[in-house]
């Protein structure tokens, strides 16, 4: 039988902009749980530049995407917020009393008054490329981000892609591997003209080497590359390698939650700027999944959203009490809950 | 002949919001003057609490009043603000072609094609002891903060209040004046300890007095102090001085942002919740000065509000420019904007 979690509030997306509403709901004394597809908080700051600087979070003049993750899970600590990992959020249903039911693909239920969605681009998945059989080699010697640069030690490492991520990647990975292939079909890069610059520099030392053209097809065994074939106007070569990160760019999906009903503006949710809330009242949406007039997407505007998010989640959480706004520095109850005083 | 300094961007109040405004128009390449009536940046959080912790600044599970502010000062220094302190905007009118003319109380005119009100509660102002006929002295022998210590030197002065302000120029005058009184209400003060212990010292040694009472009236001519009237548990007496400086604490007023025509909601400044422009355009408000339905008085709200003010800005001040919305994390020329690249 599935068990059925029961809570105040269910917000989908673990990214910075849901880990924030878990500060501001547990400050309304609101119990979260919350769903993401990654395995792990922190959305697409942890998994797509975990240790690429970010300047733009107010008083954090450098800050990583992993670093502003552990800064909000630090912060929201005191209010023991419940991660469901791994899982995509497949259904959402209204029930009769007004709350609603949450499925995951894992059959996991959850009741809940009001729902979050923080769900950033979506369920974001790397573009897989074209390359037969490369499934096999995923996870363990093809990889389509960088999680830690250690991995990737004294690696033959061959990246495929003409971005940012693929001449960042082959830029700060040039210290790390034994060795780097570049591989992109054109001359042309969609990257800054700096990086650009730098990696023809480090070509031109020898110290990395380019290739163009395509990659067709990959040896290896177990998993374990051992080479790629490279497609090229000169015909056919292999290129050894050991690790290989292709960079075909992302593929956001809005996924099942286009089917829930809500009014959407080119694939993003439309809500209203006073509290957040959907098309259906009790469903709210923040940070980057949201539209309104005047929208940026950036993580500074989720955490407004948020704050302004929760005080309309604690009137429908608890409709017969009045909502005191208080402030963290003057409020000794707000202390007591942040675990301070 | 009066000066004028030209510039993209006018910011009234220097306060959080203001200084991370600067950050936002920065990053757009508009250059700023900013504008506060207190002595140092930071508004409220290092004038009211510099010391106390703010624990819902996103990613900072606790920081200070006065860490916040040195933090904002650090993330804005590669945009070179200009500060000018310790006066007032007294008013502000708008040029044929557009732009606004913006004046202080120095008599300094600022020219700026955008101005954006970030003046929190309004100006910090003393407030008047209640005293009768206090006002006729004010200015002449009655002087609420101390601009220069020698228009104390070698006078009697009466020094009204008990804290910090009360106690450190209690001190700090000593040297200076002729005699010093120190008058208030209670035995205790809600001032640094060291400061009250060195305070009593310096009574025990007869260098300074100290009363305990209420000053209820004030005798002289012309403005010139002669004594005042000390009412304490003894009675009545009278304190011959030549100067008075009464700390009662601070009080937040709109003042002259009141007579500027903008469209005002509670006395707080109506704006839209796209560019968070009043009903003046070119003219914004951001932080919480501002008001729009579901505002919350929170510092981050006014950085989101900044955030978006700023694409409107960028499009006054070059109208012929498209704005490409870029990240700090992957934009090459933000990057070198901020000196990190």
């Amino acid at each position: 039988m599935t068990e059925i979690v029961e809570t105040d509030v269910v917000i989908v997306g673990a990214g910075p902009v849901g880990l924030f509403a878990v500060f501001e709901l547990g400050l309304c004394d609101l119990q979260c749980h919350l769903i993401d597809i990654l395995d792990r908080p922190g959305g697409q700051c942890t998994e797509l530049y975990p240790e690429k600087p970010i300047y733009d979070i107010p008083a954090w003049p450098v800050i990583s995407g992993q670093e502003l993750t552990d800064k909000l899970l630090e912060q929201i600590r005191p209010f023991s917020p419940q991660f469901h990992l791994n899982r995509m959020v497949t259904a959402l249903r209204k029930l009769d009393d007004g709350s609603f039911e949450v499925e995951t693909d894992e059959g996991e239920i959850f009741r809940a008054k009001v729902v979050v969605i923080a769900a950033g681009g979506g369920s974001f998945q790397p573009k897989r490329p074209p390359i037969p059989g490369i499934e096999a080699f995923e996870g363990k010697s093809v990889h389509y981000s960088v999680r830690r640069m250690e991995e990737f030690r004294d690696h033959d490492l061959l990246i495929v892609g003409g971005g940012d991520s693929a001449l960042d990647w082959t830029l700060n990975l040039h210290p790390v591997a034994r060795s780097i292939t570049l591989v992109h079909r054109r001359p042309q890069f969609r990257a800054a003209d700096d990086s650009v610059n730098k990696m023809f520099a480090l070509r031109d030392e020898g110290a990395i080497s380019f290739e163009m053209g395509q990659i067709t097809g990959l040896n290896g065994d177990d998993g374990q590359l051992n080479s790629a074939v490279l497609k090229s106007e000169d015909g056919e070569q292999e290129i050894s390698c050991s690790r290989m990160l292709p960079f075909f760019g992302l593929t956001m999906k809005l996924g099942p939650i286009a089917d829930w009903g809500l009014n959407l503006h080119e694939n993003l949710i439309t809500v209203d700027t006073e509290k957040f809330e959907t098309s259906e009242p009790g469903i709210f949406a923040i940070g980057d999944i949201n539209w309104y007039p005047g929208k940026l997407k950036l993580i500074l505007s989720g955490f407004h959203e948020a704050a302004l998010m929760t005080q309309a989640a604690c009137s429908i959480v608890r409709p017969d009490e009045r909502v005191v706004f208080q402030y963290t520095t003057s409020s000794t109850s707000l202390q007591k809950k942040l675990g301070v005083k």
